[in-house]
């Protein structure tokens, strides 16, 4: 039965056949039209607040301005708050008779800023009429008559990631009041403060205020990008994380290559001749093991990565590359855990290279997991891998007596790591979710089982036991985390038709 | 008959049988019993001239000094100068009725120094009782009748590298004069004052003066240590040299590692994976034709080595190193062309390492020549297994088209190369050196086909087209292009005995 709901919506997203707009949807465009450019200037506003998460002072004027947002639409909100850290903004809307209650989830905290390289300042929000580095002008808030292009670009800090979500609920809900359409979900308001400063509380307020999100059924995370091809989606994971920096080592001293070179063993090349093991040249990891623990994609989720529009060919000609690595697509290479070189160093190279044999060489290795990776379990792989190789690990820089006793030493250091999520697209509760969406973008929607990138979203997943679903409204290309972030009104406008749809699914 | 002679040598170096002292060598004895004082402080009086090869200003009174001091003993000595580089020192000295003219070839500038780094200013030459480093003490320099201890250190920069031989050399043309001893050779002086910073002009200096030195029938290259077991050696020739930088490329902006790791080619894996095809994990280069244009060692060649003190398990002990790279030992090794990595680089590692893949990874090689080795044609090898592996070789950061056109992309850049040097053991005008240098010892003296280090002394065997010794008398301990850098006066008292013997061969 599910299946069954989840292929016909999968259908019409596959077939582009529009589906008729809900009333929620159409009072969202209605309402959106008539109050577009208040709608901006609101969203202006909150740009216009200092936001950046390494400065923990500023984020509680940003937070105490959601609060207020919040509570003039109605919602029971308040700060939850732990020394030191920034707030949580809290809210809480119930739906008379709903049986289903949705976690909102955005983060209002924003990356720092270098001024310097920003066309206008990051905080003082600019509208531009294209990309300034596509040749967009800066050009002033629009009247209340004006026509709006919805290719226009609002730019400030934070325009994309993550205050865009909270420029769309906020006329969201006001347009479903203005037309009177009840929400059919009660409503869940947590926003986190410390999400570019790496979710480090998140996981204690969770636990401080767990009768608070305990409700939750699930949960809704708005954030990131909609796909490069600008169809909306949703997406229903996020890869794990963990690393490992290995160094082997050589001599006690750098030694004159002349003299000592091919004698004494050059850690440059043993680390090469190890790394050269660990993956083949078709971008397979050989590590014995690495794949064995990856769950299985479902049907649902084979079904969707085949309609996820292909971007492969376009990305390689933008990025000067003649070829990917591995067998398969990106959005299938994302499905498999990496292994991914960060960096490695050995002396020196070009004009201040040395006529010496390195003491040691060094790699940092960053691993992305998916669902039923372990991060301990895969760096034990790895370790194992390199004993194999005949290594000696060691935790701390080894002294001279391990150093006679063992020909090979690596030493290796883990990095803390989390596991990966995935929600499984047929649960009963996503159904109306892809659903909502479609009909919020009028078209179909891209599902994508996983992002590449990773965040701990496991918190949700096995802190709170609930599951979860990624709900992006920005645009692909909004300058993310560099200067001249922006959110395409275009992509304002779907985030507004989109929470109005899920708040009445 | 020439091996014959060699043989006998030889039988007395292996067997250690002590020789007959000659009279040279007695009298270079007695009149350092007589004088070691007033040696010792002529010597200081040469250290106490700063000779940074960097500050060329300084080097001219060093050259005045040393033409002084071959004027003084008799030697016909001038300045040849070329503008704006360091002048040659030269000289000649000629015996009557010699048949055989030495060329006799020092250096006489030296490497920076740090005198932070030092125990005392390396330009005010001090005496200590044993290298500062084990325990020694600064004492003064000794009167006329004081007993001198031989293992005494001078220490000042230049002390080993290399006015050892001038502060031998000089003593050991007065003791001959004062024992009226006839010399049996003509003597060329040449001493050159830019060999730390890279011997630019010395062939021009050849060339410019190619009459001079003409009538040289072997060249002694004084410079270097002798053996670590402390033996005396001779010296028959220098590994050549040549390198390459390799830099093979990803995309052309750093990417995300969640989002395209493993999908988007990793430079810093295909670096090491090519570096893997280079050379196995027992020190073998697996280039093809690496080792084919190696000249055999000759039978003498064969021989010496085998007599030479066996130092790796001592060395490895020393280095911490719990094996050494490839089959053979340490001289073994040397006799063979190397391959090895001076660095690599690729984005950063440890604490400041990104979640990127990176753009591009770098490594540096070296490669030392041995006989018969072409430098270039080395390079070519490489080069051709760097395209074997499937890359396509660049000479400059390859542009977007390129990079859209070839899958693998190495940039190389070649580093200019000399080749090696080795003067057989087997020329007549070789053996009465290595019965001098046996006489001067007093025992057995190590034969070493060839150093592993690199000098330019093709210049001497290709322009000149004369065959070479180098005759070391420094202490293998002698902080050479280091702080603290000293002679052990034990070493001083056999240079003089040595350059008698030579003189008088």
């Amino acid at each position: 039965m599910k299946r069954m709901i989840l292929a016909a919506v999968l259908a019409v997203a596959v077939h582009g056949v529009a589906v008729a707009d809900s009333d929620a949807v159409a009072a969202a465009r209605s309402y959106r039209k008539a109050n577009d450019a208040r709608i901006l200037r609101d969203f202006a506003d909150l740009l216009a607040i200092p936001n950046v998460a390494a400065r923990p002072g500023e984020l509680r004027r940003t937070a105490v301005a959601i609060r207020d947002g919040l509570a003039s639409r109605g919602v029971s909100a308040e700060l939850l708050e732990i020394d030191g850290v920034p707030p949580i903004v809290y809210g809480r809307l119930d739906a008379p008779g709903a049986e289903r209650t949705l976690g909102i989830y955005v983060h209002y905290d924003g990356q720092p800023v270098d001024p310097s390289q920003w066309s206008h300042p990051p905080f003082e929000p600019r509208l531009y009429t294209a990309p300034v580095d596509r040749g967009g002008r800066s050009r002033p808030f629009p009247e209340a008559e004006e026509a709006i292009d919805p290719e226009w670009r609002i730019s400030a800090r934070g325009a994309g990631d993550d205050k865009a979500p909270l420029g769309a609920i906020f006329p969201a809900l006001d347009a479903l009041r203005a037309a009177g359409i009840p929400r059919t979900s009660n409503l869940v308001f947590f926003f986190e403060g410390e999400e570019e400063a790496g979710s480090d509380h998140l996981s204690d307020y969770m636990a401080a205020h767990r009768e608070k999100i305990d409700p939750v059924d699930l949960w809704l995370i708005c954030d990131g990008p909609v796909h490069q091809s600008r169809r909306p989606q949703l997406v229903f994971g996020v890869r794990g994380y963990t690393g490992i920096d290995i160094t082997v080592y050589g001599a006690e001293r750098y030694l004159h290559s002349g003299h000592y070179g091919n004698w004494a063993p050059n850690p440059a090349h043993d680390l090469a001749r190890l790394l050269a093991t660990m993956k083949d040249d078709q971008g397979r990891v050989l590590i014995e093991g690495f794949y064995d623990s990856v769950a299985p994609l479902t049907e649902s989720e084979r079904q969707a990565l085949a309609e996820v529009p292909d971007v492969d060919e376009e990305l390689r000609l933008e990025l000067g590359l003649a070829r990917s690595e591995g067998v398969g697509s990106l959005v299938e290479r994302i499905q498999m855990p990496s292994l991914n070189i960060r960096g490695i160093a050995s002396a020196t190279v070009g004009s201040s290279a040395r006529n010496i044999v390195p003491i040691r060489a060094e790699v940092s290795i960053d691993v992305r997991l998916v669902k039923g990776n372990d991060p301990a379990g895969m760096l034990d792989l790895v370790e194992r891998h390199v004993t194999a190789q005949g290594y000696h690990i060691v935790r701390d820089k080894p002294d001279h007596a391990t150093r006679l006793a063992h020909p090979r030493i690596a030493r290796v250091v883990r990095r803390p790591g989390y596991p990966a999520v995935r929600t499984s697209m047929d649960l009963e509760i996503v159904e109306p979710v892809i659903e909502a969406a479609s009909r919020a973008a009028g078209e179909s929607v891209v599902l994508m089982p996983t992002l590449g990138g990773s965040l701990p979203l496991y918190l949700f997943t096995e802190q709170l036991q609930r599951p979860l679903v990624i709900v992006p409204i920005a645009n692909h290309d909004d300058n993310q985390h560099a200067p001249d972030e922006n959110l395409r009104l275009a992509n304002l406008w779907y985030g507004i038709d989109l929470f109005a749809a899920l708040f009445t699914m």
